[in-house]
């Protein structure tokens, strides 16, 4: 056994204690009043950065939520790599679906129950535990290293392309390691090639200037909940095609050996409906399931409200009906024209008596792809070889990493993607989980790809 | 002046705080942690019409909210009348729209602004006080009254059809007068000799088991938003029409005399679109704005949620989404046949990956119509007469109040409607009020009308 896995593995409840302090820290990025959380969690990144061993630990301020910034650079000649992770969670509702508080982690059959055990927290929390072991051990790393984590990951990154833009020698590099998103498996590995971008905006809808009764005013003027239903309605067709106009004209075409890797993968139909409890998947004829939530591009309403909505009944007319939209998008989409194309689409549906706004969220991300044979993702494969035994698949995924495009496009570097979470556990739902197990191998991962990473040509 | 003018103004003072006292009861019938608050204001009502002298007060099991009955039937040989009124209120969201709060009532420029001041608590008060000041300065009443008070109006009545048929007896009266209704303005009186019904569901969407990433599953299944959008948005024609198969099928046509009523009341278009803050007003085509709030039925939904609703983007496909729907009905109408053909309507519209459920609620009413000539209306215009000096307007009201139609077709008699609430009081709304003056000159009403009344034949 090397002297980094003895280090690991005698330290591993204490590493378990340091994640479950860090899970307790409410870092919900997308509500105002958790700002301070969010600082709090990012002064706990820091301070771990620097138990570990980390040079130059900095919290850095973007504007809204701040980054936690480290180096150690003491390998002259060797590449340079940044490892990438967050520190903000997703909110937490619906609260009353949750077996155990979100924010009290509990460990239940080698699983860490919390909001953010996942995604991104236990994630993250490797590398820095991974360096620490071969600091600690050999007194050095065998390459260069920058840590980069980031507070704002679930809002869509809004102020980290000013920030890298702001920021480029500083956190220049040969490659970005990712420590946000996972393998395939327990027993199989998998390297992220693609992810969907992200374009959002809420859609306003107003009526009468204050809640009206629905006797007095019911047939005499446009109900906003109505025009909401049609503008929402006339998103998609009744096959599950978007009906924006100049929504799909830039997407980059499926090729045949895109679509062969994808069906290289095994997939479970059966077991991916029983997932989610549905009998039935629905979406964009021609194409597999796989496709559609890899490399086809949504509309989704993510929420809508208006009006009533106690117990019982309340005949009234709403002043206001509102709807969250957010679209995956796939290469070749620029999200601004995306969001353009859907306020064009709003203003042409938008029937006669209501007044409509949309309002873009900051959050947008490009998609990204990356070549199968990369060099990072040579050095990902021989670890995974070892790890599991097993050849990677070469995936994509439907969710969207702002960071990985945006270094791509400011920087000129890709992004290995190496993290841990497996797909059964929950991320940004209820009852979100981590295996113990996933943390522990994790840290020897990240050991030899930092070695194997050190032998890196570009 | 006469000795029961003499004693309402000398107890002026101390009724307007017994309204305050009544009015901070949380009476809302909607709400089912409110039920004992229905109870205890149905204990203010039975201790108030004690105190003016009824007899026989009693607060009667309904199986749901309880009802206040009180009589005096010491005048052999005369006509006998019903008083009905409604001391349940409507919910107060949103609340944060309430300049005082909307249970501690506060009086500013010579009105009452709480919930329920208007519809009805305010209205109800008055006919108790007017008996008082009969009893307390005659001695007697000069024909037999009944007081009939319900708790569960604003929920449509659903227990009261089964109360009445079990106590046909005890509520036998030759008329029925009703103080849960409004004047023209405040210089101008007005008949009700119409009212529309109510029917209403709600639609429960299902999609996923719990709520799901919309990067992981976007695009590969029904998303129960986008299914509700597309059931709301089928319930209307662009123009405003009722799709729904059947809806129209026994709607009593507008007559010629109908129309000429209707239109002989002044209308100021620009005051209504002002009253309310839109710029324009949308609905059937073929009907003017009175007719088509006054006599022709409509399908409002009433509130709509689904999702996540906070600050920001989350990107979530949610399990669930759901809707609140409401009809007013016009004559001939059957409530029941209406929610039948939603449901029918609901079901054909249903996209592919959803399941779907419609509920009704129980509370249903039929619509109702008037004699414009009949000896209740006759006597009320005389008082009206003396009241305001005008004639009064035959109107309707696009609201419903089952127990018109209940006592119709129950016990045979009609409802005449006798009532001091304005059109611009916000009821229903935040910031509903109810005016002083209005208040004092019903207590001389109602001393008019039951001694108008007692000369009735019938």
């Amino acid at each position: 056994m090397t002297d980094w896995q003895h280090y690991l593995d005698e330290h591993q409840e204490q590493f378990i204690q340091e994640m479950l302090d860090f899970l307790r820290i409410t870092s919900i990025s997308g509500l105002s009043e958790h700002m301070p959380d969010i600082r709090r969690a990012a002064e706990w990144v820091a301070a771990r950065a620097q138990t570990a061993g980390m040079d130059n630990v900095r919290i850095m301020e973007t504007g809204a939520h701040p980054l936690v910034y480290a180096d150690w650079l003491h390998a002259p000649g060797k590449p340079t790599v940044a490892i990438y992770g967050h520190y903000d969670v997703q909110p937490v509702d619906p609260l009353d679906l949750w077996e155990s508080p979100p924010f009290e982690p509990e460990i239940r059959d080698g699983r860490v129950y919390a909001r953010g055990a996942n995604d991104d927290k236990g994630n993250m929390l490797i590398p820095i535990l991974a360096v620490e072991a071969l600091l600690k051990t050999r007194g050095e790393l065998p390459l260069n290293v920058k840590f980069f984590f980031e507070g704002q990951e679930e809002i869509g990154s809004p102020n980290l392309a000013d920030f890298i833009a702001g920021h480029k020698e500083e956190l220049a590099c040969d490659l970005v390691v990712s420590a946000d998103g996972g393998q395939w498996s327990e027993d199989q590995p998998a390297l992220m090639i693609g992810l969907r971008g992200l374009a959002a905006v809420q859609i306003d809808v107003t009526g009468p200037d204050h809640d009206v009764h629905s006797g007095m005013y019911g047939g005499a003027i446009q109900n906003p909940i109505h025009a909401l239903a049609q503008i929402l309605a006339s998103f998609h067709g009744p096959d599950g095609t978007i009906r924006v106009q100049g929504f799909y004209d830039d997407v980059a075409m499926l090729l045949p050996e895109d679509r062969e890797r994808i069906a290289a993968i095994p997939y479970d139909e059966e077991a991916f409906k029983a997932s989610i409890g549905v009998d039935e998947l629905f979406g964009e004829p021609g194409y597999t399931t796989r496709e559609r939530t890899w490399a086809r591009p949504t509309l989704e309403i993510n929420g809508v409200w208006g009006g009533f909505q106690g117990e019982g009944s309340k005949t009234v007319i709403p002043s206001t009906a509102h709807a969250k939209i957010s679209c995956r998008l796939v290469a070749n989409q620029d999200p601004e024209s995306i969001i353009e194309h859907i306020t064009r689409h709003v203003e042409a549906h938008t029937p006669p008596g209501a007044r409509v706004m949309v309002t873009p969220y900051e959050s947008v991300a490009g998609a990204y792809l990356m070549p199968a044979d990369h060099p990072g993702n040579q050095a990902a494969r021989d670890v995974h070889l070892q790890l599991y035994g097993k050849e990677p698949y070469y995936g994509r995924s439907g969710g969207s990493i702002p960071f990985c495009t945006l270094f791509l496009e400011a920087l000129g570097v890709y992004t290995v993607n190496f993290a841990f979470a497996l797909r059964d556990e929950l991320q940004h739902s209820p009852n979100e989980f981590f295996r113990l197990s996933s943390f522990r191998r994790g840290q020897t991962g990240y050991c030899l790809l930092l070695d194997r990473l050190a032998e890196m040509r570009g």
